[in-house]
């Protein structure tokens, strides 16, 4: 099968592009199954609310993964138990967390696996994801070797580092939080495809996808500040897509999709 | 004039990728003026030794630049000052710090600027990057509107942040230290040329450079652990290089190069 | 001349606990000049603003210092640049921020130099606060040897490292942020008096003066949660006095105050 | 039955306070039953050895804890499962981590339980300090009502979040790590005593034990250092007892001890 997936979807731009440009990017990429990150989603470009992702949904995309910015708007802690295919990491405290940390997909008639972890390198001090992933993946492969994780997190050496633990296992580690997409997707020995960060889709002329004013005043004052969302100039759409073989779940070609929305 | 900036030379095998295929990487790209992260350059993984640095000048590189892991090898206190095309983050303490944040190279009759500085986000507080720059750049325009900034920082926002700062006062600014390429090499507005990360150079199949191993281990335990080197498997040189107009300054391309040994 | 400095003072409790009970501590201490810590004064325990800062000078207090949260509330950006006794961290960013960061009080006819700084460690990067207070303390002691230093910061090796840096050489570094008082007062060799942190002023049985649920909560949850000042209960205020030999501003004494409102 | 704590045992000096002053101390105090936290207790101030931790022992400790430099001595990985009274962390990942937790011990007959977890605010991602405690303490009280938990953390609210969780189930929680005694002793509304930190025992003329030149150096240059311990001047030994009720486990009596070697 083969994976589209899209990187944190920013603002009122980021669902926009998806609404406008994924169906002509699937026509390119011919995906059978498709997963966004959606933790930037609403206007404030903090979380996402139960009508984005329902429009994401029937924008064609099939599941909805998220990172540290899921909680940012409480309309999640709403919905998020009813909500099939939104995702958030899986690694989030076990007894007070709403949602779960994975889902199956029917791609087929196959049974892929999304996984959702966030790392702890200069972030929250959430459950271990090495030891999580490490359980989660042995009872999952008791059902499907297919398996995707998005690895919202923030140092290079955590992803990687995760994406050779669970290399041979997994189908493929794909991160994101960064927002900037990293040139290094590869296929790891064992047959994992990786990929450091996917990028973001949302405004292309932001400061990661917010007004850049207010992050370089952040930077110059040392004063607290609220950032604001990019509402106008291009729009970009970021991820990769990956080949798995069914039955092994290896991957087989590993490739990232960048553009802005003059060139599609 | 083309700068070649090549990212993080990591260990013996960072060292040797530059001696051997730094030639036939020049012979391709034809840069005039060739500038190098060595942060990483002992055997080690950590700082710079003298016969390293003038290894690195006599291999063909114009500047060596610097960053966290400058000070992580004693034996640069005893040379850098002597050293005049080595450079360390400016933003150092001023009172204390050993060296130079910057340097002059006559490029066929042109003067360049090469600065190095450092991030604060997830880093030590050095002295503010933004403030001192700013200042710096106006300096040295006074001489020359040639300036090239190697910002060694974690953080993307970060990065981005002092890029469109600097924008249209500099020709480019090219981050360092993630070790990971990214894949956002563009030219900003005010025409500077920019790169989040440029990537590393030595073993391709580490984790960053160093033996996967002692890294994912070091995850599993939460127990400090010394990192090694890797010495074995592929090599991989990463950087980019940049055009620049010699009268403005202002970048007109920008385009990362990244080769594994049997590429070359 | 006796000092009495009174430690962070949180929410509505805080202001009145000095409105009601300032004065019968300085009855017992009998000190001839009053420095508070305002930063967390506001009801909602983030700010202060100006009806609160005036309130506090016509309860007794001489100098309001602040810390990290000084820009919580925006109301401070629209009075601080006309607030005479009202300083801020020295050491934010010299071109951006409004107010000063030390003031000096007339005490019976002597110069008092009151300065606010704040520590790095576990904070934001501010601008080197060792460099900073070495030659602020230079220019200051042109005109006065006693000079207290309120010292912001989190982690007690900054606190102890300043105070030691600065020995001999100002009259008294007392320690805020943390909430929480230690039991350390003492002189250091130079004869500077020394305390880690002062405590704080306010609600007694919250967590650091807000309420408990919501603080173990952000724990339990590691998500986003605001956190509201505790408004029930008994009130403490915190703090300690120090005695300075008027010239040579030399520390003879420092001694910890701390009491709830059914002790006074 | 009175419990007696000791705070972080910093290097020789540190030791040898507890070989010659902990006899004296205990004629003062009268404990049942003596715990020393001895994470710095090389003569290098990191981790531990079987030779001192044999020595603690035989000196009249019953309980050595443990912390974050747990592990900096490699020599305890040797030791440690045969250490039957020596404990670390109880959040280090329950995979990978050797020896244990907490341990019982018989005080006259009735079953004391002493545990060691670490914070995460400003330190390493250990596991849920919060879950796991509730689950552990839930546990032991089917053999006792009588728990004590030395908590090694740096920020005051995590301290106090964790004791206020725990307040009404455990017998007493003493915090440890940032080696600055607070001024806060109390017994919660539960009955849990309490205090955010214990101090230190060793050099009382340093810098939380180290020689105050090279962690003064660290702050001025932000470049690595190493920190030596201070082996000259007076010595301090500082903690805190507690009483208990047998059957209950409730507190009723906190009070620390501090003291120089002149004091003494
Ligand atoms: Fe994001
Ligand atoms: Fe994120
Ligand atoms: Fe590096
Ligand atoms: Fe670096
Ligand atoms: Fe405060
Ligand atoms: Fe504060
Ligand atoms: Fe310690
Ligand atoms: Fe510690």
């Amino acid at each position: 099968m083969r994976i589209l997936f899209i990187g944190d979807v920013v603002g009122d731009k980021g669902v926009s592009m998806i609404h406008h440009y994924l169906p002509k990017l699937k026509q390119t990429v011919r995906p059978q199954v498709t997963i966004v990150n959606g933790e930037n989603a609403t206007s404030m470009g903090r979380g996402i609310t139960q009508s984005i992702y329902k429009q994401l949904m029937s924008d064609g995309v099939d599941v909805v993964t998220l990172g540290n910015h899921a909680w940012s708007n409480n309309e999640i802690l709403d919905f998020i138990d009813d909500a099939k295919r939104l995702i958030r990491p899986y690694n989030y405290p076990r007894r007070t967390t709403p949602g779960k940390g994975y889902t199956m997909v029917n791609v087929n008639g196959v049974q892929l696996a999304v996984m959702n972890f966030q790392g702890r390198v200069f972030m929250d001090p959430l459950d271990d994801p090495f030891a999580l992933a490490d359980e989660l993946v042995d009872q999952i492969r008791e059902e499907t070797n297919c398996i995707f994780m998005d690895f919202h997190a923030e140092a290079t050496s955590e992803k990687l580092a995760i994406a050779r633990y669970l290399d041979g296992r997994v189908s493929a580690v794909v991160g994101t939080h960064t927002h900037v997409q990293t040139n290094d997707a590869r296929l790891l020995q064992g047959k994992t495809a990786f990929l450091t960060d996917a990028g973001m889709t949302g405004p292309a002329d932001g400061m990661l996808g917010m007004q850049p004013d207010s992050v370089i005043k952040r930077f110059l004052d040392q004063r607290p500040a609220r950032y604001k969302v990019l509402e106008t100039g291009q729009g970009i759409i970021s991820g990769c897509f990956i080949d798995i073989d069914d039955k092994s779940g290896h991957a087989t070609h590993i490739e990232t999709v960048s553009m802005t929305d003059d060139q599609i």
